[in-house]
């Protein structure tokens, strides 16, 4: 599997963010990329930095921006996975991963299932729940489990996408510092997000890929300065290995992912083998309070 | 917390191990410990490199080990994890940490509930799979959720456990490499078992202490040359950060944990806020095959 990842900064409209991103997906499909991942959010700003109802407006139009990536898709002879802000009618929002063949048809869409909301992201007031469930995207490129950011900290949104089949996990994700935060904190961040990711790697015998966005965007509410998206875009084998690693800098890079790693790993660690599910129905709360017990 | 850790290597009988680990626990509680972790079948070599009856006997008089540990506990004065080779009855055996009080009482114990089996590591022939789920362990130092070794590799039995409240995970454990593996072979493996750990502690905001034994112990059976245990006990904070490693060398060694670590991290990032457990039914399935789906 030949898989490209986009990491980019935004350049200040959706137009030109349309252009840099179908610009790269054609260079890479050019050196071979059979699948190409975007960054959360790719054709905008991350807007979720403030809660405004202005906002709401980058949503408009979902089948323009399904024609849009479609003819994208189609032109460049990929499998594209897209991160779009959708409206699903009016005052009700969802953040979707639409993943579309080669072709140009839409293969599947996944709902970001995991809304998170801490200062700057305040995704809970832009986007509802997805409501389709975890469901792996079969494509002409393999059965793919794209989930989208705050997902990627749930062990269990990666199990419910292996144990259906997917053969990669596929991430679009826009996370960042915060400039006042100190070296070591920003560090440590970085490293609890590359480590979570690989594990569901490791967990699950499969490889991870991690699309994030970088770039410096600016809070013009003012109530934060803004946030310094850390880049870090990333691919993980099967046994969670580090198979690609970028910078903070923007890149567009295929990289080959041997399939037969899934197969191999499984094999050698066969941890499906050995889940004891009769014991996993109270993974299904919330909590388990001390007064519920037995 | 202050928790202590003790990597040791198999010194050639019960007798000796017993003796090694209670002055190991007697100078650690002098240090300040409050909480001491012995690795994996602490007493014994790790017979499950080859299958042989003969080794039962090992299990014989589980109620005379209760009173070894329960004596050792009292005498120094700490928390105590164990890890037992327990014979319930004939032909049923257990692979079971108990947790004793420092008055000597027995706290708690939990039965191995994933047990692996691969070459070298023969534990489906001795272990039956633990029937007492997953419950953290009470204890004057914390509320402890105590799991073993393979338990290490499933990211539901670290989640049940905090879902219940347990404040630290604890692995006593025994991995090891093969010497005729390539060292980047071993450099990948010892990877995926820090980071999957690593992420049990990033995914539930709590600290975790893992320990592992260390030293070459030969398989008798001529089958294998041995396993090389490769010990890097370590303890990383709520955030997967590290507190502490250990090389492949003997340690006995006291870690200081602030437990505030755990509220301060899940304010920050509350992934426990987030979780669609009406999405999670399906975790209880071995694999969702397609036939079966929608």
């Amino acid at each position: 599997m030949r898989i490209a990842l986009v990491q980019h900064a935004f350049s200040g409209d959706t137009r030109s963010m349309r252009e840099k991103s179908s610009e790269a997906i054609e260079r890479l499909s050019k050196e071979g990329a059979e699948i190409v991942v975007l960054q959360e959010l790719h054709e905008n700003r991350y807007f979720c930095i403030n809660e405004s109802t202005d906002n709401f407006r980058l949503a408009d139009d979902f089948d323009e921006k399904l024609a849009f990536w479609s003819g994208v898709a189609k032109r460049s002879g990929v499998v594209l996975v897209t991160s779009l802000f959708e409206k699903r009618t009016a005052g009700l929002y969802h953040n979707t991963a639409v993943v579309f063949e080669r072709d140009g048809s839409v293969a599947g869409k996944y709902r970001k299932m995991h809304i998170p909301d801490d200062p700057g992201f305040y995704e809970k007031f832009y986007f509802t729940p997805g409501d389709l469930g975890f469901e792996p995207i079969d494509t002409s490129a393999g059965r793919l489990g794209v989930l989208v950011c705050w997902d990627q900290w749930f062990p269990e949104a990666a199990r419910l996408m292996a144990l259906k089949g997917a053969e990669i996990l596929i991430y679009p994700t826009a996370i960042g510092w915060f400039d006042e935060d100190s070296d070591e904190e920003k560090q440590k961040q970085l490293d609890s997000w590359v480590t979570i990711q690989r594990s569901h790697a490791v967990a699950n015998g499969v490889p991870v890929v991690s699309v994030n966005r970088v770039g410096f965007e600016r809070d013009d509410s003012g109530v934060l300065d803004g946030i310094r998206f850390w880049g870090n875009s990333f691919v993980c084998g099967s046994a969670g290995e580090f198979l690609f690693r970028a910078s903070t800098d923007e890149i567009e890079q295929v990289i080959e992912i041997d399939m037969d790693m899934i197969k191999n790993q499984r094999d050698i660690w066969p941890f499906f083998r050995d889940r004891r599910v009769e014991y996993y129905e109270e993974l299904q709360k919330i909590y388990i309070d001390r007064c519920e017990e037995k």
